[in-house]
């Protein structure tokens, strides 16, 4: 292909993206500066509270390359996904949430994606300009951990883009990384949403004592210092993560939960903010 | 610069790694597929229980990019880092462990990394040549989690490598995602010695319970599909990241807690299956 035939094609893809995008009345995404504090099991978990509030549909797109987890929380697997007429139809999960991934687009789960910045890049472009989103008014972005590549992509390629939700454990080295985070948001002119802090304490099922486990306030002061709200806190349940395993988010299957009633609470609190 | 310059220097880099690098007896990588799992935590108290074990010299190589956590926990800053003659000379902390990471380098604590691959390389190739490892026998590359460039580039400028020692919590999704690191591994021809379950159940300290938080059985699953062995489990204690905050890692400040005494097991594992 000759370079000007190149710039034109990229050309047509932006446009493509921004058409695509345009059609989505909220985009946000869901943020962390480190990984493993439960981020993709928040957005699930946030997605299906936002889908039961019925202000409108949701859909995720899982850009996590590394390890997108998002498909099997929501219940979907790559059988799923259908191409017609060259468009992405993104499968409905968990509380009819409709869900695009990476995981869809891998050969199979044990193939690690050993794939380098520019590639990523494309098959970013790719997603966010091939899938049908129609009838989605909340778009969620479950974006890998950090500042690398993809979050860059995310932003160099995302038009009409509404603003981080940062997720955050208590401990104090993490919110170290969150704060990272938030400078990175800011860099790139991205509005936070707020601050959830979760895996924020856990009540004993036997006898009913609170205990910390990740020691510390990291929610609260990263609220603080970055002067957005804290949106909540999430305790650590044992049903959370037997629940992302079987494929319907906490939310669905124990709604009184004090971590149920949280996410719930910050789902309205999502909505409310973006109103 | 002309390309064969630039050639030349490549390869004159290349040279100072490998001699640099020959002088160290064992190298060894804690690794996740996932983030969060608490590698770090892990490696600092790894590192930590080994230079117990009065079998040599260790040192940790803090090779994550976007979020470096190691300085802390083992109690420095960048202040301590000095340079003699060109050569980055590592700071001692906890237990006489010598510490390089990428956090030394970064302009302050909240300032985001946004670099490229490239980038990225240039600089772990700068860490692996300049650094003055004297004195050191072991040397733990703590990695991102994840299949990306840091481990790409770890694995392609990294002589006489040991083996990875692979870091999960007990989620089957998490397996899922570490699984892929295990097969990443083994396309890149580097040993796996073994699998470490953390976060592996919470003893209340009310009452005495053991309580599941992450449900599951992922690092026996793991290691019995990877036929590799099982190192050990640890269970979840807020003493480690209460030490993590503090500098000290916790084998050292709570020696007789059951997640210190798996800690040291594990290292003497790792140590035995090294000779």
């Amino acid at each position: 292909m000759s370079y000007p035939d190149m710039m034109k094609q990229m050309a047509e893809r932006q446009k493509k993206i921004i058409e695509n995008m345009n059609k989505i009345k909220y985009k946000i995404s869901v943020f962390s500066g480190k990984g493993g504090v439960g981020k993709s099991v928040v957005t699930a978990n946030l997605a299906a509270a936002i889908a039961g509030l019925d202000q409108g549909g949701v859909g995720i797109l899982d850009s996590d390359f590394t390890g997108p987890s998002i498909p099997r929380m929501m219940g979907l697997d790559r059988s799923q996904l259908e191409v017609v007429g060259g468009r992405l139809i993104p499968p409905q999960g968990a509380a009819g949430v409709k869900v695009v991934s990476m995981a869809f687009l891998l050969p199979e789960e044990k193939t690690p994606v050993i794939w380098r910045g520019p590639i990523k890049k494309i098959a970013l472009e790719q997603l966010l300009s091939s899938s049908d989103w129609q009838g989605t008014d909340y778009l969620i972005f479950d974006l890998p951990p950090g500042t690398g590549d993809e979050a860059l992509n995310i932003m160099q390629v995302l038009p009409g883009f509404d603003g981080f939700i940062v997720v955050t454990v208590p401990t104090e080295i993490s919110r170290a990384s969150v704060s990272k985070s938030i400078g990175f948001a800011r860099k790139m002119h991205a509005k936070v949403l707020g601050v959830i802090e979760n895996m924020s304490g856990h009540v004993c099922p036997h006898c009913g004592n609170d205990n910390e486990i990740f020691v510390g306030n990291g929610g609260e002061l990263l609220a603080t210092e970055m002067k957005v709200p804290l949106l909540g806190k999430i305790p650590l349940d044992h049903r959370l993560s037997e629940t992302s395993d079987q494929g319907v988010p906490m939310v669905l299957k124990y709604p009184d939960a004090p971590a149920s009633k949280s996410l719930v609470d910050i789902a309205e609190r999502i909505v409310e903010s973006l109103k």
